[in-house]
């Protein structure tokens, strides 16, 4: 255990990604109708092109392109209707030269036939013939086989995040179970002498627990599975059953308060003594977040953290560090930033990265971003923050006017 | 029912809202663990302050600032230490001119003190007295009574979808059962003659139902419940007894497939015989979205749409209007969008607003919108979309490089 120095973020993520660099990520397999939020563990090819048969975008009939050239509203091409072809069933005659087939919206394209012309462009002429009175050219209005998805065609990569979107092409592509990472199992623990439950009334000193409550809706959030939560007073025996506990039933223990360098902060050296090889980053060059610990155990695959005592701090670390590593393991993308501009200057501070919360105002052409400044102890801090941006550990602030990136929390 | 002309959006949200003007939102208490993603149903003012006693930010010394004035690191002062404050127990002593107590972060301050010195400006010097090497200003490392949230504040309101940092507010201010608004139960038709359940192979002609899976999917999303679906061959009493049976159970019912032109759509006309007033939108004036039906049972008080066949049509209408209504009766804010200039230039559709879908690409200044350009029959088009951008009904299109306002989906 080195408490010699700080980490930056960017030196803290490096070790923890070395640290769990063997760590098996489990998959599993969900119904369809389950998949929403989950994580797509492998590519998924399709073994067939979707559509399976070229259908129609619109109402209309179904014609040989070549038999509606130089037609005009005034000037129509007259075509024997050879089948009126029901969605849902296989169009059976071959149009040929002079011919058409009544095809409603997603309806199969007959054989021969290579455009449709919208039935607002056609008149019955008599039971067996219409008038067509636009040109079509080749593939107009018409979804070629494959178009959606080309046959043996990789549609979905290995860590997309599953939204209603995705679900619509899993289930046009056939994918009734899909498989996806199973997720992390985390254990959250909170000590101090001072905490209550949020359902008693705190005496002199005392304050309700927080943490406990914003990191499993944190885990919620972010797809976490939450194998177990414990609220201990600050003894470093029960520290240490909780954790022993933890590591045996979770992939993330996640520690927070006790992490400062006040007199009864035993996390350091308990994640330190119970892990093996323990903890290898005590202190990140980040505000807020200083008093963050990192460490790992190879033989049980366990994330080991302690995070800062206050709320925000924990949950700006929690999101920094917990989340970023289980969307690197599970290869996922970040989500799409807001863009917004300062509306002041804002110092950074000496040494460390600044993980500023913004609220989003609306301006005359975007978003201005206002900072929230509060002590990091308050909670209505973070409830107020539309989101967050970071002030490098190198860069002196942020200029008012200057675009930020603003991830929406 | 009036066939005459489409709405614009604004119009066919004007029409829903005074709908649904009568219809009673219920409200529910869950507890704390479940509140995640939930909106909050009345203003919440706390009883007592938050915190209830003075706390200190820092590990340190509780001083009266009076007697740090002039302090510099070579010149302390010498103060009396007369208590050692525990976290999470009541400050005895009264600290007087040149006395102190130790106080952890998160500790109570004592009375008479106003201040707190961070450990590292101080030293011990003997068993009862210590050295302070720096002047603090009154209040300096304290949160005050009230300072997060005061007596009698109004301090989350109705319409706050509840985040992580909701839950930690709503816990240290003891809400331990929250209010929230029910969530609207939904019942979603897909019909269609070409449909088949995702798990089983389509035939000639035949399809997978995709969208009972989106609108599922939608639901969840977004907070409703699903108290049915049903895939339906395209007849008329099926539609009727489905819908009926919906309409006692459901506040929305969302129809997909069958509200084109076409030969065998029933939609508009079963909704508008089963609902008392009725519909009144038949046809909007959306690109995707045309064929769209609203309408409204007083008696039952449920919301009867019909959305288009196409996927992705349907998810765009469902997310303007079916959610755009439930926020808006439910007093919720848009989520923040995101800003992104235009890659290139793209038209709009004459006396129509268009939906289009865009592709976030990184560029030197912030985000390119790429749209995807593809026929809205095409489920994979939707996957690609980062989010979209509203053309709106009067506007001829989007410049390359205008800055445009993306909704993320």
């Amino acid at each position: 255990m080195n408490l010699l120095k700080v980490d930056t973020i960017a030196q803290s993520r490096e070790k923890l990604k070395a640290a769990v660099a063997e760590k098996k990520q489990a998959i599993e397999f969900v119904k369809l109708e389950d998949a929403l939020g989950r994580v797509i563990a492998s590519d998924l090819v399709s073994p067939e092109p979707i559509p399976h048969f070229r259908r129609s975008t619109v109402d209309g009939y179904a014609v040989r392109s070549s038999d509606t050239h130089g037609v005009t509203d005034s000037i129509p091409v007259f075509l024997e209707m050879v089948e009126k072809i029901a969605i849902g069933t296989p169009a059976v005659r071959t149009i040929g030269p002079g011919q058409c087939a009544y095809v409603p919206t997603g309806g199969m394209i007959p054989e021969g036939a290579d455009a449709v012309v919208m039935i607002e462009y056609c008149e019955t002429f008599d039971a067996d013939s219409i008038a067509v009175y636009d040109s079509v050219s080749a593939g107009r209005n018409v979804v070629g086989v494959g178009e959606d998805i080309r046959e043996e065609a990789l549609f979905l990569k290995k860590g997309t995040k599953i939204r209603p979107q995705e679900i619509g092409v899993l289930s046009s592509a056939g994918v009734h179970t899909v498989p996806v990472y199973k997720p992390w199992k985390i254990t959250i623990i909170s000590t101090g002498d001072e905490l209550v439950p949020a359902d008693q009334k705190p005496g002199p000193g005392q304050i309700r627990d927080i943490n406990t409550y914003v990191l499993e809706a944190m885990s919620e959030k972010y797809g976490f599975e939450v194998a177990g939560k414990y609220v201990l007073k600050d003894r470093r025996e029960l520290l240490e059953e909780a954790v022993k506990k933890a590591m045996q039933t979770s992939d993330l223990v996640a520690v927070s308060g006790g992490s400062s360098q006040g007199e009864k902060d035993h996390t350091a050296s308990v994640l330190d003594q119970l892990g093996d090889p323990g903890v290898f980053t005590h202190g990140i060059a980040l505000k807020p977040g200083k008093p963050t610990i990192l460490g790992y155990d190879k033989p049980s695959e366990t994330i080991l953290m302690g995070l800062p005592g206050h709320p925000a701090a924990a949950m700006m670390v929690f999101e920094l560090l917990a989340v970023w590593l289980y969307r690197s393991e599970t290869c996922q993308q970040a989500p799409k930033n807001t863009v917004a501009k300062m509306a002041v200057n804002v110092a950074g501070a000496p040494g460390r990265a600044t993980c500023l919360l913004v609220e989003l105002k609306d301006g005359p052409d975007g978003y201005i971003a206002e900072p929230i400044l509060g002590k990091s102890g308050l909670m209505t801090t973070l409830s107020r923050a539309h989101g967050y941006t970071m002030i490098e550990v190198n860069k002196e602030g942020l200029k008012a006017g200057e675009p930020v990136q603003v991830v929406l929390l």
